[in-house]
């Protein structure tokens, strides 16, 4: 799926404003610019509220239409403590962007900054869904073959099992709402397909997944990711996290290697030139940023992750992905969900 | 790394005898016999002992030097509970296989049967190495950059700390003696660098790694694997085996997608003729077979796992490397090693 399908299907109807940080990303603040510039014109009903250094945004939005500048005088390192930076840092561009949605000036936040630290903003200072035990980090993996939902993919190293099941319904929403996928089929990534199948936690898993969730289709293995068999994967944040790493070395290691194949000899040069365009394209599928980044599910308000290597089309996707989960109101959604039809369940994870 | 460098370092003095399962392997036994002729033309000092139906074995046996056959009456199929099977049908050519080996009429084992089965038949018939809590299934990564050994990749899908030190130690051993790797360092797999990232469990790992393994690198995230970032990866068998399938996964879709491309027209037939040859080499290098198989270590003996889907190249692999395994003593340093050192994290791993 190329970047012009995945965006084409957004109803931009409706006015959304996003709360986004100037900071966030490994070349901040010129890319995010660019990539709020770009989805600025690529959505006419689009307004954006531009967190970070007042020298940085306020001459941007004095530029810009439906460009709003809230300046702030502190940043969130890459390599700070996500919580404590959180709490302490009151005036980062990064907690300043969150709490424009707590606040109601936002309906959204995308920022390409730190995960851990967007993951504690959206928990503490946006909050979360009630009902929700845990936050989900989702990601859509950047399968050639289909876009698959995988949740949760870091926010969650310790698990239990109920956790899986609201990741899993989270997700069930995300996959309908901004995929675009009909009645989508969950499975658990396990070691094998049998239900007796991987550690007493995996068979817990399975078990309460078969019990609960109505579009349960059984355990995934490893291949079956990017493979797209299925059309959301669910997993613990710790597996989850080590896998999507996995596919991104693999696919980087091997596009690499095939560069050096192409680039061997003149003969090999004037070949590859014959397979740019389809080269191009497969890079482009395998490339997370044509989906926007990470969905932070559970938490009141939409809030995306970007790569922190974002260019800014990816910057540009982000921005325009949030708009679109709060314009097909996943968030609230998920809200209903979780107020109708699993109060016993998060009752349960409390008092587990 | 191709197939002829694996190969050429292995001594090839001592005369050694494996057992091996001729019906092990989706294209058994044709693929096996083929494997064994293979084997036995390229190491005079092999000899083979050939366990499956006497009409398969008889033949074979009567027309190949250095080859006996032990006719079985059994099979174990891959869909079996392994260790039922292995405890029911003793004259299956899996069990009799390992039977050879804890016999002493053979010294390693191969089979490309069921890992499940191996793996039971391997503690339960050939016996575990004194002072290994639980043996460990590893392999050697099959990735373009250079070939890392990543243990546990399913043995374990329950582990404790003491048991991923001793995955490391033994990983160690096997990545010195096989592979050749001059004091190969470990990393841990989790989803940070940071000591205090991870699961409980994680963080419990890397503690005792830093504290008690000499040549502990620290901790290794997914995109390290491919990428050859350390020697030698060490995981619980849950993460490991969802990794590995993750890795083979994405190999395999991305390949596919090239060849969608390069069939896609006259021109890019023609051009993908120049980058037949290096092509060639990257799928072989990233093809599991080439490193022929995956050793179970920690048992009594050398004993390798094929691949389902092995040919008969990759049988012969599996068969030379099990010859390989036996003469760099791989079994009984680990052995030593234990007697010596770990007497204590044994008790311990027990008493736990």
């Amino acid at each position: 799926m190329c970047d012009s399908d995945f965006l084409k299907g957004m109803a931009m109807a409706q006015e959304v404003t996003i709360s986004v940080d100037a900071l966030g990303g490994d070349n901040a603040p010129s890319v995010v610019l660019e990539g709020c510039e770009q989805a600025l014109a690529a959505d006419s009903q689009l307004h954006i509220i531009l967190c970070g250094p007042a020298e940085v945004v306020e001459p941007f939005a004095a530029t810009h239409e439906r460009c709003e500048a809230v300046a702030t005088t502190e940043s969130i390192s890459m390599g700070e403590h996500p919580a404590n930076a959180v709490r302490k840092k009151k005036d980062s561009s990064l907690v300043v962007g969150a709490r424009m949605v707590k606040e109601g000036r936002a309906q959204g936040f995308f920022s390409a900054g730190s995960t851990g630290a967007c993951l504690a903003a959206a928990t503490l200072v946006m909050g979360r869904v009630k009902g929700v035990a845990r936050p989900a980090l989702a990601s859509v993996v950047p399968s050639p073959v289909r876009p698959v939902v995988m949740s949760d993919i870091g926010a969650n190293a310790d698990c239990k099992p109920e956790y899986l099941l609201q990741f899993a319904v989270m997700a069930t929403v995300y996959a309908e709402k901004i995929i675009g996928i009909e009645n989508p089929q969950v499975a658990y990534l396990n070691i094998g397909e049998e239900e007796e199948k991987g550690s007493q936690f995996a068979q817990e898993v399975h078990k309460l997944l078969r019990e609960k969730l109505p579009n349960f289709a059984g355990n995934a293995e490893g291949g079956d990711i990017m493979q797209g068999t299925y059309d959301i994967i669910v997993t613990d944040g710790f597996t989850g996290n080590v896998c999507i790493k996995t596919i991104e070395g693999t696919a980087k290691v091997l596009f690499k290697s095939l560069k050096g194949i192409m680039m061997s000899s003149l003969a090999t040069k004037l070949g590859a030139l014959t397979l740019k365009g389809g080269l191009k394209e497969l890079m482009a599928s395998v490339n997370a940023d044509t989906y926007g980044g990470a969905p932070i599910l559970g938490v009141k308000g939409a809030c995306l992750v970007g790569h922190g290597s974002s260019n800014a089309t990816a910057i540009k996707n982000g921005i325009l992905t949030s708009a679109n989960v709060v314009r097909t109101n996943v968030s609230e959604v998920i809200a209903d969900y979780f107020a109708k039809n699993s109060k016993p369940a998060s009752e349960e994870a409390k008092e587990a």
